[in-house]
């Protein structure tokens, strides 16, 4: 199959639609399918299409350029397996799902290690033939345990995604920079309530009847990331702070794994500190 | 504000968006937005587009026209109120949360009238200035009684929708007839669960765990219209059927006005018994 | 019928159930349903029993009182219709929902009066024959405001609660002390996200997938009260503020009109700013 | 700790609570959690309670069965882990979502083996240190294929659960009698809609906008068992019956693992076809 996807953002103007798929057409590509979106406040424009058709990938974003305002943004992509690396902490329940998923072949994805700053995890790891490093952050400050981290990264070429399972340590921006907008967190709460610490405790304590997940990509600002995804459970007062993170534990593996999907498929636009998902 | 809405469905053929999008930008139409849809299995292609400019509709149409393939389906719909005439029988929860709606301004619809076979309801509507018109079924036989509803429907022209808003009695297909894809139900289960009478005893009886409404189009098959709009509430063990039947109420009203609303926005398509909906 | 609610709070210790359990035995009272629940976090234990039997309830408040921790909360509540009055500012959903619901007759509730600092509500609560007051906030301060509202609730007697459907004023800590525990507001939002003004304006700028409401009782603290009811809906990037706003609405009403009814059949206890509900 | 989980299931009348409790009180045990209920329309009581203090097992069940009508159940349970099977054909999410979660110490049961109708899963569950016994069904006939099963599983003794984490075959009621009310089954469709095969291409036929997953004890009548759980996922129409199928193994792992919890709490009572889950 010689499927392709094309993502398109640009300031909106009037023909948009009309300008790229008459180059689709006259490249004889099929559309399988087509989203666009419109975000007014901005005036920005947003497409994905996926083409069916032989492409000549530099010609192709050359000719749709060209119909386009000058500061637009034009990526094709090949679907083929992206490279991944998960960090991890010592909760396996988010992590276990992925390599479930990896190893049903449900994944879009190559898991290229699995990064901790435990051995915690490595038994279940390395089930999977899946290469596990250990850093340490003992007796280190936060810089030299994160340069140690990027060294191990550098091993592992073309990363697509980082995808932080449940890694319990904050990264800096320094660490962010290098993977800008490659950073899939995982944080356990309905953002933006209960950013921080412990955030079942402080739901516990607030008396909230619903918990929540939230998949972001991080950025600077802890847990002020653009949100991909979001989901929620009923609760009462029967739940200790303790039920709420058994129970959350749920719904964090499935957001997680919703939102890593998402990327995997290219179905995602950052913009603005938001995401638009198609 | 000059704002239109098209709609298109068309055997799927390759350049459609690029054909249809070149007509609009040849009529300097600019597209606020738009949505496509193909079904791969059917080959059919949906479209929906609301445009902003000054249109001569024949005009369009026929040029729209010109690039689809023959059997092609084009409306252009001008963003005014649309007609809706409620049937209903002795509950007031449904009716009474579309005439709130009403009364706030929030539905693009006149209600032309509301229509019962009890006058149960004649003193709520009365408050809302709405024409209330009993036709009693009592000692009548179901084409009789259905006969003198149509006759009384009659006086009113135009009518877009038909909303059975917990109307309990069955329509036969010569009714359905009349106003073909214009009948909007609430069926109170989760089609195709519990199809027919008393939903919730059946629910009850079978020990479900969540309970549903299910908005649909009323075809010639009782309870297996096209589906518009589903939604569901957990429940456990301690609901008895009334229980299940007082929690299902809130579910009924949302869907229904939800669906209503999918409608007057002319945002549904109809096909294969089924819907697409943008 | 003779049902009677029994609601004790005490501080938890061995054989408290047993204990209550026997005087209702030794009364001959029959237990229709029966909840409890100690947290063990501040050991305090909470029951709900639903009784069925002749009662002298000075006597049995008692004999309960006799077997409990000598700070123990005791009282019994004759299944009878609570008075309330409802505060509203200019948006109709939110009340026009527990109009519907008392006229269906589904409210055990008297809607005593509806008052509101703007007169924009009045025909429409005419409708439905319950009193309408209008008390202005213009050219007040705060102050002289609420005492101008409360000399106006000073006509009501016996009320059991206060509901705020949607009133867009804040409460000073003077009015809020005049009725602890009865005031029942719901905040458009999934608190304690987006504490404060327009938060599904703040929702739309942070971008969440997710929008809610929330139902709590009125405390000092400004949208921290104590948590009743919360609900969510799903949203993507395709909803603005405005729409966030309008599909919100549906939650906020339903959130609003589930905390009434919870009040209404005395199932909510109150504790340490938070609710067992049974 | 000496917790204990005692089970009574009884013909309601006056005093029941009171009597066992009372047989609690002077046996010195403290209830650390409570639950009744009363099915009216059957006239059934059902009781779980966790007591902590030292248990004379027989003793306290004489003690109990005393105070109660004659043909009351009553179960003493010491919380230790229980013995399960799961059974599974090809699929490996549900399986793989049971062996992440024991591999985290997060379920209270020992995995004695996995069988299967194919080796298909052999190398997954071999990861995890878990006997796999393949008994192909190819050349048997039904009740030939499950006598084998039936011998292999003969040779684990004191099962408590069988689980069918997406076991693909229909069991005879001569299996399910050796297991009865122990064998849970997740179907692949919200219950009682789209029994049989392949519910997601029934459910894609029929046009639905929520697919679900319910989780029930299998008995004689196929996917017509007690139901313990169930879940849904929204849907539009762009969802082909694959899409729904992938979406909807989240759905179905998810609630297995949570009805496998349930019971391994010992938390479900079957009566009636149905379930009282506390």
């Amino acid at each position: 199959m010689s499927q392709y996807r094309v993502l398109i953002d640009a300031n909106d103007e009037i023909g948009l639609v009309h300008k790229v798929s008459t180059v689709f057409f006259n490249n004889n590509l099929n559309i399988l399918s087509n989203h666009e979106f419109v975000d007014k406040e901005s005036n920005k424009f947003f497409m994905r299409s996926v083409l069916d058709g032989d492409i000549d990938k530099n010609k192709l974003i050359n000719e749709i350029k060209n119909v386009l305002p000058s500061n637009a943004g034009v990526k094709i992509v090949e679907p083929k397996k992206k490279n991944i690396i998960i960090m991890a902490t010592k909760e396996l329940h988010a992590l276990g799902d992925i390599l479930i998923r990896h190893e049903s072949g449900e994944l879009e994805a190559n898991i290229l290690a699995v990064v901790s700053n435990y051995d915690a995890l490595e038994s279940l790891v390395n089930k999977f033939d899946v290469p596990y490093v250990t850093v340490s952050h003992e007796n280190l400050e936060r810089h030299e345990h994160e340069r140690k981290i990027l060294e191990s990264l550098s091993a592992f070429k073309d990363v697509d995604y980082i995808v932080l399972a449940k890694y319990m340590r904050i990264l800096t921006p320094e660490f962010v920079d290098v993977y800008k907008d490659k950073i899939i967190n995982i944080h356990h709460s309905f953002l933006p309530a209960f950013i921080g610490a412990n955030p079942y405790k402080q739901a516990y304590d607030r008396g909230v009847k619903i918990i929540g997940a939230t998949a972001h990509f991080v950025n600077n600002n802890l847990d002020e990331g653009p949100i991909i995804a979001q989901e929620v459970k009923h609760i009462d007062h029967s739940y200790g702070w303790r039920d709420m993170q058994r129970l959350g534990r749920d719904v964090e593996k499935i957001v997680l794994s919703r939102a890593l999907k998402l990327a995997l498929e290219d179905r995602i636009f950052v913009y603005a500190n938001k995401t638009v998902i198609f």
